[in-house]
């Protein structure tokens, strides 16, 4: 079977067969087929569709593309969460160790930042010494000594997304529902799960603007979850504003500390109870509580009580970093770094900080990546002081840019000015959790 | 402008800006753009259509990618045919010699053979020591000295256009008009012409099928070459059985000497009348004829005199080739071929000869290329004996396949028979021009 004689199957418009996909990914990954073929053909598909037949087969193809964890032998509910990707979007860093704290074993393989978004592990390697390379076999002994492993995605899992993802990012062919599922899936369900939370964003931040695609999108990933035997529900979650205080990737792993250790400024409270939310949602399905309001005490036992802080700390120390950050989590933060404030202009109710344009601008100076070789600067990033609904005074310092030098901070300044917006009234204020799908 | 940017614009169904398709026509010479950004914008033009403005800016960026010849200098109306390809379709080598006879300077770039079509450029070679590779100053010379020049592509002309076929041939967009037009039109617009005659094939052995669609790809040639003020007219013509009495290099060009020379079978009577039509079609454009009638007979009278054949000689000489093939073309011909004969299996009228399946088996048996960088065997080929419409008897010799050895025919042998049918009834004969587009 020719690539190009399957790419002419979906340029006209016909489903592929399970079998014309499996040579697809196959080629995908033995390099059998060519990056030009490969795109050529993901562009079909984007035009003309996939039914929930090939979707499923796409996930099939690529999960099994690359090998499978097995967590049979440790005896706990496997699960984790993922996140369609916003700003400011810290989550993991406090429902990993306060999961682990509850007794579930959560195996989390993470991405890093690309464009306006970041990514978790950026933000460990914020940490220093931290390290994110762990073998299957290493991630099996740090979970089971600290309950949570934190690593990034390796070449034994799902190795076709690697290759199909770049090319998509590269070709305009990201925003396609059937291939996130099957991108999001495929490695999700290599973690051998037993249930899986996902936190699909939605609004100006998210890569899917609205709730409608988003409610499709957080359906189509709970289905395929389903069809593989994986507990699977999904919170459609609010990404209109930066979620919590900072943006960049050590500011906000200090502010999980500052959650993790009863600290938390005002700004963080959202980044808390998005977490809370996600981890409940969780032990509700692990079966370890027996409903959502039960679930939300206990991981806000595990916050409130430092066991979530103390799992965390020992599972720095197992990944190679240096854990007494628990203790003084301010040693994560450079006091080198030049402040440009964003000032009010007016007096009235913030009505908008459009995360995408915080986004950009952080990325811009350092803090992530336009393309995926770039290196990132883990100190930079926004202060988000003042959030939506808040009332200001014209001239009070409503966000501060943190850059490495002045002059690095101009190109973005006047940008993210215009992130703001100040209405007479008070606007509507932000739901943070949009829906709830199955 | 980043390639995803542009790739998204068209994505999303927008038209694109003249300067963006510079921008990806300089990006395809440059390697600014990858390859398989080139192919996701391709797939997303095929689907999501261009317009006829993009169309002519692809064209003209195509064109203006490379050098474009002027002839300025020769006193003659500058001319060419340009055929979209069909098996047996050797017509450029009566045309060519004819015009020039008749005082029309013909500049004539051809192509390879791919697939089930031949190439002009591998008929020629067929004849001992002849050379295609011609620069644009040998080029103008041996027009000079002999009325017209036989000549590949070079890099000079359309470049954009090489790269950009192979990756359209290996993803399945080729068959899209615009992208058709744009291939041809920039390749004939550097020739520098006064007029220029289109043979559009059509049907089963053409890579356009239908009349319908034929007779738009014929309007929308020639509307882009008159919007580049050249003269245009196209012909639709039969592609349901092969031209002519031979498929393949040496034996085609065979058949032109024994055109050329009087000798002609009775089996090539439509390449005559296909290249008298077409060559006619060139005289009255450029003002050389005063209507058709008038432009059949010079050509025939071109032919029928020996000039043609005298113009023919003169070229082969000037090109490196041995002229002496003029006065014995069977000295093209290998006697040492193997003969494996298609016999009748019943008696009645021969009512099909696939040219699609007699193409692919010359192109298996090595007369052809599946890709492009195969070689060619200029010797094997087929043999047209019983064409749609005679009448035959069981176990008479209807076609014969010319290879090296007897086992290179065992692949296709059962495969040439199926291009046959045989009727009782005597089909409707195949009408050879089937429209003529202005």
């Amino acid at each position: 079977m020719r690539p190009q004689d399957i790419i002419r199957q979906k340029r006209d418009g016909k489903a592929l067969t399970t079998r014309e996909i499996a040579v697809f990914i196959d080629g995908v990954c033995t390099g059998a087929w060519e990056d030009y073929q490969i795109t050529a053909l993901v562009m079909a598909m984007f035009l003309n569709g996939l039914n929930e037949r090939e979707q499923n087969s796409i996930t099939r193809s690529m999960l099994h593309s690359g090998k499978v964890m097995n967590f049979d032998d440790i005896d706990a509910p496997k699960a984790d969460k993922h996140s369609t990707g916003g700003v400011g979007d810290k989550t993991s860093l406090v429902i990993a160790p306060a999961l682990a704290a509850c007794g579930v074993a959560v195996p989390m393989i993470s991405g890093r930042g690309l464009g306006h978004t970041g990514g978790t592990l950026d933000k460990l390697e914020a940490i220093p010494a931290y390290n994110v390379r762990l073998s299957f076999a290493k991630i099996k002994r740090v979970m089971r000594e600290c309950g949570f492993a934190l690593a990034g995605q390796t070449a034994e899992i799902a190795p076709a997304d690697r290759r199909l993802y770049a090319l998509r990012d590269a070709t305009a062919t990201v925003p396609y529902i059937p291939l996130i599922v099957a991108s999001i899936m495929s490695k999700k369900l290599a973690e051998g799960l037993d249930a899986l939370v996902l936190d699909v964003k939605t609004g100006k931040g998210a890569f899917i603007k609205t709730l409608a695609e988003s409610k499709k999108l957080a359906a189509a990933l709970c289905a395929t979850g389903r069809s593989f035997g994986v507990k699977t529900e999904s919170l459609v979650t609010d990404m209109n504003e930066p979620l919590g205080l900072y943006v960049g990737n050590a500011l906000e792993t200090f502010e999980c500390l500052q959650i993790l250790r009863g600290e938390m400024p005002e700004q963080a409270a959202r980044t808390r109870e998005l977490s809370v939310e996600l981890a409940a949602n969780v032990l509700v399905q692990c079966r370890l509580a027996k409903d959502i309001a039960a679930a939300r005490k206990m991981i806000s036992n595990a916050i409130d009580s430092g066991a979530a802080l103390e799992k965390f700390g020992k599972n720095i120390e197992l990944q190679g970093g240096d854990p007494r950050i628990c203790d003084r989590p301010e040693r994560l933060l450079n006091a080198k770094l030049v402040e440009t404030k964003i000032l009010a202009e007016s007096s009235g109710f913030v009505s908008v900080v459009d995360p995408l344009v915080v986004g950009e601008c952080v990325s811009i100076v350092g803090g992530g990546r336009v393309k995926a070789s770039d290196a990132v600067d883990h100190a930079v990033g926004f202060k988000c002081i003042a959030k939506v609904g808040d009332r200001v005074k014209r001239g009070d310092t409503i966000g501060v840019l943190l850059t490495r030098t002045a002059k690095a901070a101009l190109p973005v300044s006047e940008k993210l000015k215009g992130a703001y917006k100040i209405s007479p009234k008070a606007p509507k204020p932000i739901q943070l959790v949009r829906a709830r799908v199955k």
